[in-house]
Formats: C-alpha cells, structure tokens, sequence
C-alpha cells in the first residue's frame, strides 16, 4: 500500500472542481464563494507595501507561528468593538480561515468522535474534518439557523465533542442564528460540556437587518472557538484568518500550525495590519456591503420573476450566498449539464450535507458576477429548468 | 478527553522556542535558519507589486490549489535548465515547504511505517512527519553525506516507506551527498520499492566547489518527489514553496492541500512569477551567493582560531550552516546557559536526531548575522567553552 490509509477519507471539494467550467467564454457562474476583484483595494495595497517595505527587517522574513504581534494588537481592537474581548495571546493568525478548520480538526477529533453541524453546512470545513474521521450529527436549519430545540434532544443521547456553527449569513444558506437562539447554544455547550466553533466570515458583511451579537461575545466561559478571515473584507489572495481560543487550545493549535506551515505570510501580514490601523477596512468595507447589497437585490429580484412558484429560497440579510429548494422532483445534476448548455453554473446543493443530502438544492453566489449578468444568469437557469422538465 | 489522541505527538521546535532570547539586545544570534534580510530584493518587490496590481482579476483572489499556472510554468521551465525534466501538473506550489513535508507526511505516512532519515536531519521534517507516528531509522553521515551502504544493510532486514534527503548541503550539517552515492540511492529505491523525498532548498547557494546533479535529474522511474522553496532565493515572508511529483501523489497532494488552505498566497505567487520571468532572481541569488560566501569564510576562519582542537565542524560548499561536535564531555545544555551570559546563541544538535542524538553537537547559521559580529560571536562562545569547562 503506497497511501496512508487516511487518504481513503480525503475528499475533494465540488466548488473547486467547478472552477474549470466558470472560466469558459460567455458563462455567467453563481458557482463559487468568490469576492468581487472590483472590491479589492488594489492601489491602497500598492500604496501600504511602499510604506512598509522597509518598516524592519521583519516585513518579509519568517514570522513566530501564531502571527506578527501587530497584526494581532490591531485585531484585538476591532474585535474588541464587536464586543470580543481577548487578550493578542489568544488570537492565532492562520493561512486562510480553512487552515484554522483544519488544525482544529487535527488537534481535536478522535476517529469516531461526535461533532454537530448544520444541516446543510460548509463544504469545505466538513472537508477539512472528515480527514481525521468524526461521526457526523446533522442538525436542520429553518430561517432563524440551527434548530438548537433539535440538537437539545440529540444531547440527552449522545456525547459530543463540538459544535460547528456558521451563525451569521451562513454559507451555503444565508441563514442566520437568532439572538436567542445563539443563548440557548451557549446554554446547551454549558450543560453538556462541549464546544462551539463559531465560523464568521461574513457578519461584516450585512445589508439589511440589525447585527446580531456574536456568540463569541456572548461566551462568559471561554466555550466558543472563533474563527474569522480577510477573504471577504482585504482579500483572498493574502490567504490570511484569525482564531480566537482559550490558551489551552490556543497553545496545541500553534504547535500543530508550526508543523504544517512554520507560519502564515509576513509581508500580507504587515500590509493587513496597516490596511486596519489606516482605517482603510472601513472605508473598503462600506464599498463592499453597498456594491453586494445591490447584487443581492438584483437577484433576489430576478428569482421572482423567473423561478417557478414550487420553489423556495432564502432572502439573505448579508454575506454571498442564496440557497434554493426545488420541487422534490427536480434533478439537480440534470439540471447542471442544461445549464451548463445555457451557459449558467451553480453549485449542487447535496455536497453541503454531511448526512442525508436534499438533492433538489443549490447554492447561488451573487458577490461575482457582474450586476447586468444577475437578471440574465437567473434567466438562463431558469430556462434550463424548463427544458429539463420538458426533457423528463 | 478534550484533545485527539494525536496531540501527544505533536512537537514544538526548539529552533522557534530560541526566537525570544535572539530579540534580546546585544544578543549575537547564530540560532535560526534566517536568510539575511539585506539579501531580500525590497525595491525590486515594490516595482513588481506595481506592474502586477491590476494584470489580471485573479492577483488578489482565491486561486487554483495546486498554485497559479503561470508560476508553475515559471518553475518548469526553471528546473528545466536544472535538468529536471517535469510537466507543469507535475509542480504545486505550497505554503512553504514545510507544508510540502506535513502533507506528504498525511499522505504516505500510516502510524508505524518505517521511514528512513539521516542522522542528523531536518528538526522540522521530524516534526511535520512525527504526528502520523512512523517509525523512523536513522542512517549516519559523513562528508558525503547518507552512508548508502548503511541504509543498504537495513534494507535487507526491513520494508521502508521512503528514505527523506537533504542531499546538497544539508540542513543542520551543511554536507552534501555525493553524486556516485545519489546514483547508488536511486538503484536502492529500485531495487527495494520506495520513494526518495529529496528536499532541496539550498542548492542555489553553492560558494565553492563543483555543482552536483539533483536526485531528481537523475531519476528515471518517478521515484524522486522533490521539494524546494522560494525561502532562500526570496524571502520567507511569501510562504511559497513546490513540490514535484508523479500524478498519482500529485493527485493526493493537491486533496490534502484543498483540504488543509484551500491554496496558496496568489499574490505572492504572482510576483513571484514575475521575480523569476524578468531575470531578477539570477541577479539576486549572485549577490546572495557573494553575501553568504563572505559570511561562511568569516565564520569558518574564527572557528579555526577560537575553537578547541578536540572539536570538529564541517566546511560547508554551501547553504547556511555548520555542524559543530566538541569533545564528547562538552554538556551543550550548559553550554546554551553560559553562551545565552555572553550574549551569543546557537541551536542544540540533539534535537536534529530522530534517535540516538549527540548531545554534544550543535549547529551554526552563519547568514543572518552582521560579518563584524561573526567572529565576536564564535569568540564569545570559545568563552562560554572555557567557563564550562572550568565550571565543571
């Protein structure tokens, strides 16, 4: 045997295998979680690394393993506005919030281990965990998120050993978790021991509705694992996230971070750190929620118009994503090569379930596609629908 | 049980845990692995960072798992004139190459294969493969390098998984595995089935003596994965490394690494590609070359006139490294205390043994210290000798 047998769980994600589609001509793709380029601030990024180049000798050596102490003082102030108060030693700078998902699955998960997610949930994080061989619990979302009355009654039969949560605009969902409910998880992780992992890419970024607390905030007993990341609000190219954890954990994360990357990238490290202490991530950031509010209304707009009445979908007050459910009938991978024919892709609904996948379900990004291709992209997808029903 | 039963194999550098005592003033440290900051093209980035801003969408987004196509072709093309002859979906870019050894490790390594290392070897290798729970056979070295006939004799006895090089001046010795011995190696992995991981990221800094073939040009039957890293002849702060290797673990490697970042830094990658495309590097690695050499001769030439004759240390052709072994009463624990007194510090040796360490063996980075402080800090550290000595 050549492979270790781990290999047999290693899973490749169906977004990154879409890839190849979205890049032929003429294809409108609502397929991947992918920031609009428009919304990256190029010349600022030009601007900083002038600046700091020469700032020491630093900016473009080996860094210490949990991040540059600057980069962490900046973010133990911003996080300190959204009501998280941390001291810089529990924060941890990781290579993307993905790597934060990952070593939490290598330094926690026993093969067999109990861990709860939504269902449906992130691709890429159950990616990221089945490596190491959990027993997935599933828990349905309705639009206030998670049904935490459900995971309640799974609790009182089984031990678990954490939950994983994307509570604000979710991914794939763009549901989010009510304030309430966020207290009776923290209650629940108390009672019964377990932690939550608080995946938060997207709570910047909100167009419509009242913020909502996250539960880190709420967390009087270092419960709550937070993850967070510069993807959506600097960019994904700097591959850049954040872990907040309590030091016990905090200390093996960084040990395991040590020996998979030695470290995440100086020099975007040094430019992030100036991008939030110039306050341009502010100023970005209304850019960005302003240029995505409106994608999310032309879109929303044209599922009215376009999607047959037997559908439903979510109406997403932030973040990138809509989620539709078709009629039971409906073959979303039919559905797929149509559209790929008109010229349209989305992703399948069915990776994001850990357990027991809807397969009349997709995801729709409206974050990066241009705002005159919305309408048209919803058309055309709505015209593969009718052929494939005409064609069943 | 809070944490996986993995986490007992988790291990922290003790090269990172040295980095507080080398920001100490006055401190003259030939403790890490750092390349000299001086050697980094600073200005050279910046014009880069201009002209390559807004080329394309992808500068700033998510990219392709196994590394932007244009740098791959960028490195094919590169180690084409080193004689390895690869396709470019041969090459994925990794965050640096520590993250190429903690994959290939979660990849082929089951808990208790037998892999073969040199003896000393690379501290972070150890610890990138450590946490899969091989069980590793050390083979000794000399002046040219991996005794093979060693390794021959083990052969006999036991199925190994692969045999992990430095063959061009090795880190922490600074020797390099001969050519007659590099072609005996590959007959051995033939002949007794596995694979060569020969990491490779020194052999641009050659400042004498004659270029040897890498494993890789020499092998013909895909048995070789090599590494190297844009660390050395760049700048650590990009987190850019590449692997090569057959499509079959390719294929593995680019799950593994989905799983673990999604993918690289694309806009280091970029800049990267352009580094390397407009003839910079060469110019770099010349004056990098100059640099080093200077600093190597500083450092050997004290040693001679500081050091006691019943020590020994290595001349390295190249790399950044020398391997000193004193007198087999020196106690080196002891030593670290008295030298961390004098102001100057080095790495222990023991920790570079994945058995049997030497434990009056330590090792020298010459590159990353000023040249009028080279020679103070051999002096100082004959000191710290001598008072050990008397202390005893």
């Amino acid at each position: 045997m050549k492979f270790a047998d781990r290999t047999k769980f290693l899973k490749s994600s169906e977004i990154r295998e879409m890839l190849k589609y979205s890049q032929m001509p003429d294809m409108i793709s609502f397929s991947g979680g992918y920031p609009n380029p428009h919304a990256f601030p190029s010349r600022e990024i030009v601007r900083i690394v002038e600046k700091i180049i020469d700032k020491n000798k630093f900016v473009l050596q080996y860094g210490p393993t949990e991040g540059i102490k600057e980069l962490r003082e900046a973010l133990k102030k911003r996080m300190q506005k959204k009501g998280i108060k941390t001291d810089i030693d529990n924060i941890k700078i990781t290579t993307g919030s993905q790597q934060g998902l990952f070593l939490l699955g290598e330094i926690l998960i026993n093969p067999g281990d109990n861990i709860v997610v939504e269902s449906p949930t992130y691709l890429g994080a159950l990616n990221a965990f089945s490596i190491f061989q959990p027993n997935y619990i599933s828990i349905p979302i309705d639009e206030n998120g998670m049904k935490i009355d459900v995971l309640e009654e799974k609790l009182k039969k089984e031990k678990i050993k954490f939950v994983y949560t994307i509570p604000t605009f979710q991914n794939p969902s763009g549901t989010t978790l009510s304030l309430d409910r966020r207290k009776y998880l923290l209650e629940l992780a108390e009672k019964y021991d377990f932690f939550i992992i608080e995946d938060d890419p997207y709570s910047e970024l909100r167009y419509s509705g009242e913020n909502i607390k996250s539960i880190k905030s709420l967390d009087k007993n270092n419960l709550v694992i937070y993850l967070s990341t510069f993807s959506k609000i600097l960019c994904p190219g700097f591959r850049l996230g954040w872990i907040i954890a309590d030091e016990e954990i905090g200390k093996k994360f960084e040990i395991a971070k040590q020996n998979a990357d030695l470290c995440s990238p100086n020099f975007t490290q040094y430019i992030a750190e100036e991008y939030i202490n110039s306050g341009i991530i502010d100023k970005q950031i209304k850019l960005i929620r302003k240029m995505y509010k409106r994608k999310r209304d032309i879109m929303l707009n044209a599922l009215n118009k376009y999607f047959p009445k037997n559908s439903k979908w979510t109406k997403p007050d932030g973040g990138m994503f809509i989620w539709v459910e078709f009629h039971e009938k409906v073959d979303v991978k039919k559905l797929l090569e149509y559209a790929i024919k008109e010229k349209v892709i989305f992703i399948s609904g069915a990776p994001f379930y850990a357990t027991n996948p809807k397969y009349n379900t997709i995801r729709l990004n409206f974050t990066n596609t241009e705002d005159n291709l919305i309408e048209e992209g919803i058309k055309r997808l709505s015209q593969a629908l009718k052929k494939i029903k005409e064609g069943d």
